[in-house]
């Protein structure tokens, strides 16, 4: 066994599967434990080799590193999970996603980079392709013999995609189009696998044929020849340093009137025929590109997942750090062991509880895209569980990405002077995940998205992000809070009914009045939003968003909230090992009321807390940190990331 | 001229003196505008030659690359602004700090060694010094001839340095102190100069002479000869790459039984000797060092002063970046202006807010610490004053500091994908002022300390921050919140009496209102720690304080807003050009609804607030987002920092 699930100090003689922590990481380790012990031990294996110790790589160097490591990674299983079986997959996409995920727990270059290379270039191959690709490109694709680019943003436009600039114009004297970039603010940038080792691009483009524009469309268009040379007509430009994910190698693309085949055109959605006749199952040019984006929804999910994953490292290393470090006498003469400080369990176990919170709320959300998209088929246009699971996709990935900035911000100032050394890892950590805010979509645009699918009631083609078109359109519905149905619902719906209303302080401990109070708040914010956008008319409509800007991105956010503690009460529910369950029980206390502790203000605004009842959340939350602060150690265990990633220098030297 | 203050796209013909971005300016400068010039040409002439272009170096050239800097540095009049005349010093402490702040403007490798340097190492060898130590080492110091480490933080002790276990043991034999490290833990590290470059180092020890320790004290000891070849006795090594300030050479320093001379002791506090004899003018050893340490506090002011330079570089970027960048289609056609939308608004405008006002701030302090510490010499350790210097040095140094991360991350949040780039500039600043939070002392624990003053009425030797030892020491006092006199102060009480008491909701703009509220919040929430700690015994002190842990630290924080507060009210009151009084008004209003909305949660459990008036509250905010967004460009511009530090590629591309 390559990485050891005991704790510290247990003697080793007890069945691994016998303790707390095994039994904890079981039912975090889900319906996908397998692969989740694959990647495990391909991580150990690597890390043993040192694969991962890059803290001294100049940017060069690390992409060399990173390229040699995504090698290493073809030959496993893990790249082809989410493809079809014919063409070497596995044919289960949320088998792909968790393994994305849990390749979080290594170098997040290597990450980003497989994620460019098997999620986006070949999941857009796939999803948006035809069999005529899909036979030509996807074996190749799977295996990592074909490295290839997603190149959608552009210097101009990178939330509001719908404005790409890059053109795709057919020509049916050759049957070709013409790929071209017209200025500076259409170059393509920051697109992975483009300054080095990208061979082909996906290139989104807006598709001209018969002098009339259809929209957005993907081509394939190469870029590099097999011996790496830059292809006639594109210029590469590189990206350079960034802040963190320097194995990735980003960079810029521009397009001087490349041809490429009709047939390069990722067909799916929208074809042209040999005449330059436009054809699409879905007539709206809008509807079909947001449906087209719908299919590559995995990418965000794969983003909150291994930012959770990110998270989970920091937390082990700064708990075992907090554990260990002492600083000032204690009563008893010793130095106080840190963790011991209520300041200290403050910066740490709420968010470990949130962490806790998000991996179950995750969960539910691979379950989910595994229902509707399973194999590899995206489901319709006009499908609203399609969605809905847009919607809490990009929802998620934006609290589950912020959450990771705001704790390994914690967990580097936790170990103080330490916490800065590259050798901690703690610094990449952080400054890896740093971009994870802003790329698969801004988090502040994201959480608009949310907005929107719950004030139309998920009635419009979903994706799309703009302001001014999401208050008309919200301007012009009816609109109202729906909770969808899920089966996490159920199970807090049954929960609640089954409870009585209790007035008192011990209240807040009371898992039915903590659901009530997530889910009235959501259906208040949401209506009071409904009410204020409904007061715009046409010509306004944007004035009267914009006022309420922070109003609609807080009702994004409580929904989250709600969604999120729903499935961690579904998974206290469904835990079967008591000592576990009752450990969980905790943590979701703690997540629920460091939550309302950070948003009293609101509910005592309106009226849902008193002052004495909003107190008592406040010292619940002290309670809880001292009843888990001897607990802490096996949570974080129980994450069971491989030793050898989480054994940083610090913890022998304190 | 070689930085440019007009707005873009002004004539040119306008005077720069006329323009309201000069006068703000004028009025940022302050007292010491001379000493900021200065150190904006020196940096913009750097600037042109490339100097900080750093992104592309690696570890060894950084370094490099900063210890010339340091070198062209060391022949302007800057590093000598705070040492006395007769050493070639200007003897002005102000002046030296305020020097440090603009070098907060360039690389902050290059702030960071040159405080090491002419801080940290120099200001002990003069404040800790006596003649001998002064006319030997002061003038090598001031030219840079002679380059030096502060070396007191050890593996084991970073925030307990009283608990050190480095040892000085005193051989009348030979008249020689042998300096020793017994272990890891006494490891000295993070020693800034340890690395590469120093030569001479200031150590502290704990002091041993006939059998006896005497606490803590600071010995001259040579680490490397002058062809650079470490010492025999002495080893180092290199804490190699770290989280940012990569052209710092930290590393570790250990002690093998290493002598040096009886005159090695910097002896202004205590002296050895000939016949081992220990003499201080203090007699407790606990009192003795927080004294010597006090006269340190040049530090603390220095990093918050040079955060807030880092902080309003990061503004001016982010703010002209979301000035010239467009997304999404607006109402009449064209693409929205990105600072138009209030979500961004927000990100940005309450930031730069409370950076102005941290900004009057720390002009307020930077005054006292002149007052106090004006030609170099150190107030006596029973000074209520200097105590009092040094709670307001540490409470600053935490809020400037968090602030300079929080508003880094979102400057780097609002520039997307742009803003990740290392050429941006965004990611240096965020990766290099990381660790401002923690080093100079542990954010945490320095409000701890500002706590403490507060509740003892600065009864203590005060720079002890053992939660033990001040729960004991609290339990044992009279406490009682007391409202220092400052300048500042005066004017707001001037201000408060001459206001009637208004009840309607536009109070919420009302100044004296706002006065009134932040100062009655610190006396409530002081009242409150002290009555929970009165109820502590000497047994159960560790106990009680730490229950109370986030309650102590929130008193220091709601102090800390008071007097930040209280400086921009009387920076307002100066102001003698109308336009400029009015915009800082309404500047300082968001700064004070802003903070009043983060924190209204306690306003409304305390009944200080209404839920009407706390509604109000945010609309406030919300309106002076959209009152200030036209000026956000002038109030970035007047920092004046030079413009070839703040034209990052991503303002010419979009």
């Amino acid at each position: 066994m390559i990485f050891d699930l005991r704790e510290e100090g247990s003697s080793g003689r007890l069945g691994a599967m016998d303790t707390l922590t095994a039994v904890l990481t079981r039912m975090l380790d889900g319906r996908l434990a397998e692969v989740r012990r694959d990647v495990r031990e391909h991580l150990a294996k690597e890390a043993e080799h040192g694969a991962f110790d890059t803290t001294r790589l100049g940017v060069t160097e690390h992409r060399e590193h990173v390229a040699r490591q995504l090698r290493a990674l073809a030959e496993t299983k893990q790249p082809g999970l989410g493809f079809p079986t014919e063409y070497g997959g596995g044919g289960d996409i949320g088998a792909a996603v968790v393994s994305f995920e849990m390749l979080g727990f290594g170098d997040l270059s290597l990450m980003v980079k497989s994620g460019v290379q098997w999620g986006l270039f070949g999941g857009a191959v796939h999803l948006l392709g035809t069999r005529r690709h899909h036979e030509r490109y996807l074996p190749d694709i799977v295996s990592g013999s074909l490295l290839g680019c997603f190149a959608m943003t552009e210097v101009g436009h990178g939330s509001d995609v719908q404005g790409l600039r890059t053109t795709a114009t057919y020509d049916p004297d050759t049957a070709e189009f013409v790929v071209h970039s017209p200025d500076v603010l259409a170059h393509k940038t920051y697109i992975g696998n483009a300054a080095r080792d990208g061979r082909l691009a996906v290139v989104f483009a807006q598709l001209v044929t018969e002098g009339k524009s259809h929209g957005v469309h993907a081509l394939l268009v190469p870029i590099r020849n097999e011996r790496g040379e830059v292809l006639p007509g594109i210029t590469v430009e590189d990206n350079g340093p960034k802040a963190g994910l320097n194995g990735v190698d980003n960079g810029r693309l521009a397009f001087d009137h490349v041809r490429v085949p009709r047939t390069a055109l990722l067909n799916r959605y929208g074809d042209v025929s040999e005449d330059g006749t436009y054809s699409s199952p879905i007539e709206s040019d809008g509807k079909r590109f947001f449906t087209m984006l719908g299919t590559l929804v995995r990418g965000r999910i794969s983003i909150a997942g291994s930012a959770g994953s990110a998270t989970k490292r920091a937390l082990t290393i700064a708990v075992r750090y907090a554990e260990r470090r002492r600083q000032f006498e204690g009563p008893d003469g010793d130095e106080v062991v840190i963790l011991d400080y209520l300041s200290h369990q403050r910066r740490l176990l709420p968010a470990l509880a949130t962490t806790y919170a998000l991996h179950f709320a995750q969960e539910d959300l691979v379950a989910k895209l595994g229902e509707l998209q399973g194999g590899g088929e995206a489901a319709g246009a006009d499908d609203r569980g399609q969605r809905e699971l847009e919607s809490l996709a990009a929802g998620l990935k934006a609290v589950a990405t912020w959450h990771a900035t705001n704790t390994i911000q914690a967990a580097r100032e936790a170990c103080g002077g330490a916490g800065y050394m590259a050798e901690n890892v703690l610094p990449s950590l952080k400054a890896d995940t740093d971009v994870f805010t802003t790329f698969e979509g801004d988090n502040t645009v994201l959480l608009q998205l949310v907005a929107k699918g719950l004030l139309t009631n998920y009635k419009d083609q979903f994706e799309d992000l703009s302001p001014l078109a999401t208050a008309r359109f919200v301007a012009e519905q009816f609109v109202g809070a729906v909770m969808e149905r899920t089966a996490a619902r159920k199970v807090v719906e049954r929960l609640v009914d089954a409870s009585p209303t209790r007035e008192d302080d011990g209240a807040v401990f009371d898992r039915a009045w903590q659901c009530k109070l997530f889910a009235d708040r959501e259906q208040h914010v949401l209506e009071g939003v409904a009410r204020r956008l409904r007061a715009a008319s046409r010509d306004n409509a944007f004035e009267v968003f914009n006022s309420a800007h922070d109003h609609v991105l807080r009702a994004a956010r409580v929904h989250i909230e709600r969604v999120v503690l729903d499935s961690f009460v579904a998974a206290v529910a469904r835990c079967d090992d008591e000592r576990a369950r009752e450990l969980l029980d905790k943590v979701c206390d703690l997540y629920v009321l460091s939550m309302i502790e950070a948003d009293r203000a609101w509910f005592l605004e309106h009226g849902r807390l008193t002052s004495p009842r909003a107190k008592a959340v406040i010292a619940g939350v002290n309670r809880l940190c001292r009843e888990l602060r001897p607990h802490a150690r096996t949570l974080v265990d129980a994450f069971a990331i491989p030793e050898s990633l989480v054994r940083v220098p610090m913890l022998d030297w304190t």
